[in-house]
């Protein structure tokens, strides 16, 4: 119950596409979605594998509670070892895919192998087929969405797909589903663009049966009673994911100028308040409202348009394409996106910022990634190791919202300078003999909080099995209210194991800081068989946890990985809450590995893995 | 069940003493502590009475939760017209006294009339009696407890009284229980003073039974789950209240030099973490650990002890008295005991704010109203309006940590200018004809929130019954995110209803941080006749909520009241997040009455008092 227990597994290679039992055992030993994922990948991918080879696999993954009535029961996984980091990779999506694939009877979709030429994935409840995607090679995810729709006849079609970032090879090319919504981080639209898989389009008609409909139905309702007045909830709701910067700007942790500095003189000027207040040219506000993933009451996402006779929108599209799309309401800046074109780059022309969202979106780059790496690209070019040369002509320095433009599209588009960048800023800055420059851990970019003044985000950077990442681990609230190292380590820990959880339910991470995960655990327990309680879930995140290390240091990585760039750990910050304070890891991480039962080295002991049974 | 449905009413005129039944009724419409001591007051005071008369009524109650295993079930209110505000007042303690009456067999406490000399209330389970207290009138609260329960030869006595401050008539004496807790705003000790009752001893040896109690069990167990792992309960437990000094400070709300500034340069002398590192002369840490109320597993309370050889505390004893108990560790610094001491009278000496911890709990006042009444009198001093011959010669500038520390004395005992201090810092500003440096609202001196960053605080601020609270309205964690007033009356509106459930269960408002108020609905509807659910609790505290509003328009105040001084309004802020704007409550205020239900005029519509069953 609650799962499918039905798997399917499309070999590009060869064209197959079967199906097959879910193993039961792991179902209840790592739930689903990004556990689920990680255990088939582990068992099924050799960890020395090059990423962008047949060899590696590209997994989605449900989770039981996915396409249930669970609040925000629409989530999914994208698992693959990492085309940016090489590292394993689990990547987080909403809209509306994910539980129409479960919908359509699928636990999961493993995808192996490479096909010999474009093809598209189309899978109607039982049937699933492989077809050219030829005349789709080449277009961007905002015109192979109408498209597939059309050709299949299926208006209500769900479409994940890749852009022309993914075909080309941009390291941190993501997945993009349902227009605006997407597997973002580590590359896995790089891996699909590999096996020349285009897209994903799925029609699912069938329903999802829980345990005990009963109990489901009051766990249900208990955790809405608490999620819906929730201020949190509410603030999510009215001012979206961007209202973050505020706080982070004040606090001083907002990653600007390539985190040369940790507060941004433009904010207010790209802040949530100034997005609300943007009129367009013909006075029509920019903002056009929130909207929901499956199943979501809080709906964080913006919905925008931007400026019509914006000559970033009526210039001449960089590919020929049409650009008409650009002009429909779409989804619009969030904290992250807006951080990573705005103060990481040093820009504060809203109408560029939002720009570049949609260009992300529309071609499949991972916004944070993209702002990272030309933050980088910029240093190097202030610095005078990158020059005008190298970059065609284009002025790439701080706060030049035409050069960020004009950068974000020869990076999507694999042209020019735009080639280098797409390498992500590690591959970027080592290129240019300035590793130090790049603001990554295990390869993947910062998102927008600075470690330096955010102690237990520090540590969280560090140790995330994927690369770089925010979500985790859940050490923000106390960071803000707790400037000092106390009790970081145990914080992280814990967090990471429950999102660890979380992100293999179904349902998505930004509930736990509205309903107690004790609400996750009945609506799980009532949905699948067996019982579950907290203290399960957060045994099944340490294991998924544990997992995914041992995948890593297998693959090669090592202690020596858990680290921050230098800049933050040699550089005081400037100013802010952490000003004359550097990101210092050496007690945290060894308190850390010893609270995980891993040696000095970081490599999980016998014990440990005895008792979480791997 | 949980009310043990008995009721001590105590007249201090006739020295009667006699129990009666509770109204179930009543119980049942209001629950405990501040909302039916509250009720029981409005039935029989009139509130045009005169705070200090003897037909002003002082209630204390407890709650259904109270001195049950309920986390955090040991508290207990002061309800009475108090005698700063003239507004209804109720004033929440922890510590053990509260429990120790309810043990003894009492939900509420009502002492009526005026003793004609000093005498002490002695209650024994079923014995009550009122002895002389003529040998303790002049007493700290320090020799009171011991004296006590050395005369009483009870060593388990639980004692709440007053100190030299509630005898002379300081209009902001709290009543301290367990050395250093206490039932601190509104001036309750002064009404106690007023009725010349100098102590209440306690000792209970009865149970409290509850209606269900495997069902109850099960709810605090529940509760347990969610309260310890939460970081914000273990933030409480290892760095206290005090931890809110950096982040208002930060965020630019920390109320400084009477609310000239709302940051503070000295802050690093006097936070959390220098309390932490603080070593005496001889070596020693002055912080010694935390400690717990009754049944509490939070425990944000500090103990620490100040230098023996300090001259505040080596100097001769203002009264002449034994100053031994300054060298045992006693309740530390807390958050707003620091804000006020420190930022607001602009002084950053450490031993200076300690000594002054200690005063006001050993002569029973409430620190907040004299840190910020010494804070208007330094503004006085500094405007040239009070002069060296209205002082005595004491140099009352902002930084003048001596003159602080004497100033203190002064107004413990009602001596030279200390007695015009001791009139709060409304009256002080009114006699010296400035009184719009009196930073109150209805009389009620600044918590350390400055209200111009914090928009929902500035409306809670505005609308506390009980005159300026921050303990009332919970918008703290929504104002730190969000520097607008989007949401904040229904905010404001909501989790006022909710503390008064809170205030009137026996139970502290701290947990609502810590777990959803679901789990305090499951606790009561188990402990508790009735059917108890989280709506019904918001339906009590509305109803509390609108109970003391008619009694405060009763007792002469009007929606003129609901304001903020006049430099917050004004004079905007030169820093932080609320850096040049003022406190605006005009859109908010109309808001906040349309959402009570209330007219133009902030009077409660008669469908509303109908709805409420009022």
């Amino acid at each position: 119950m609650a799962w499918q227990n039905k798997i399917l597994r499309v070999n590009l290679s060869d064209h197959s596409c079967v199906t097959e039992p879910l193993n039961r055992d792991w179902a209840q030993a790592y739930l689903g979605q990004r556990g689920l994922g990680s255990k088939y990948l582990a068992e099924e991918v050799d960890p020395t594998v090059d990423p962008l080879s047949p060899q590696n696999k590209l997994i989605i993954a449900t989770g039981p509670l996915t396409a249930t009535t669970a609040p925000t029961g629409g989530r999914s996984s994208a698992v693959t070892k990492g085309a940016l980091t090489g590292a394993i990779a689990a990547s987080n999506t909403g809209g509306m895919f994910g539980a129409e694939l479960k919908l359509a009877g699928y636990d999961l979709l493993i995808i192996e192998g490479r096909a010999a030429s474009p093809v598209y994935l189309w899978i109607r409840d039982d049937h699933a087929e492989l077809r050219s995607a030829e005349k789709l090679w080449g277009r961007s995810v905002w015109e192979t969405e109408p498209w597939l729709r059309r050709e299949l006849g299926e208006p209500q079609a769900k479409i994940a797909s890749i852009g022309r970032a993914g075909e080309v090879g941009v390291k941190f090319a993501c997945i993009v589903n349902d227009i605006d919504r997407a597997y973002g981080r580590s590359g896995v639209g790089t891996v699909m663009g590999s096996k020349q898989l285009k897209a994903i389009a799925v029609r699912g008609t069938r329903g999802v049966r829980v345990n005990d409909p009963d109990a489901f139905r009051r766990a249900v309702l208990d955790t809405m009673k608490i999620l819906q007045p929730s201020p949190v909830r509410k603030r999510f709701t009215v001012r979206g994911t961007h209202n973050m910067m505020d706080v982070t700007n004040r606090f001083g942790s907002l990653p600007t100028r390539n985190c040369r500095d940790v507060q941004f003189e433009g904010v207010e000027a790209i802040n949530a308040d100034a997005v609300r207040v943007r009129r367009l040219s013909d006075g029509k506000p920019s903002l056009q409202g929130n909207k929901a993933c499956f199943a979501c009451t809080i709906g964080c996402g913006r919905v925008a348009t931007i400026d019509p006779v914006s000559p970033l929108v009526n210039g001449p599209d960089p590919q020929g394409g049409d650009r008409s799309r650009y002009q429909l309401p779409s989804g619009g800046l969030e904290y992250e996106t807006a951080f990573a074109f705005g103060p990481m780059c040093g820009v504060d022309d809203l109408d560029t910022l939002n720009y570049v969202n949609f260009l992300s979106n529309e071609q499949g780059m991972d916004p944070i990634s993209l702002g990272v790496s030309i933050a980088a690209a910029m240093e190097l070019f202030e610095e005078n190791v990158v020059t005008l040369e190298d970059t065609g002509g284009l002025e790439l320095r701080f706060g030049n919202a035409e050069a960020l433009a004009r950068a974000a599209e020869l990076t999507a588009f694999g042209e020019g300078f735009g080639a280098d960048i797409g390498l992500g800023a590690d591959r970027l800055c080592r290129k240019y003999g300035r590793p130090e420059l790049a603001m990554v851990v295990k390869g993947q970019e910062f998102p927008g909080y600075d470690p330096r003044a955010l102690k237990g985000m520090a540590l969280a950077y560090a140790t995330s099995n994927r690369g770089c990442c925010h979500m985790r681990a859940r050490p923000l609230l106390d960071d803000f209210s707790n400037v000092s190292t106390d009790g970081k380590a145990e914080l992280v820990k814990t967090t990471q194991d429950l999102v660890g959880a979380i992100d293999s339910s179904g349902t998505c991470v930004f509930t736990n800081v509205m309903f107690p995960p004790e609400h996750l655990a009945q609506m799980i327990d009532a949905a699948c068989e067996g019982d579950w309680d907290l203290e399960r879930l957060h045994t099944v995140g340490e294991r998924i946890w544990n997992l995914e290390r041992r995948f890593n240091l297998a693959a090669g990585f090592s202690k020596d990985d858990d680290r921050l760039p230098e800049r933050t750990t040699s550089e005081p910050a400037g100013a802010g809450a952490g000003k004359g304070q550097i990101a210092d890891l050496s007690q945290m991480l060894g308190e850390y590995y010893r609270l995980r039962g891993w040696d000095a080295d970081g490599v999980p002991l016998a014990e440990t893995l005895n008792r979480l049974e791997l």
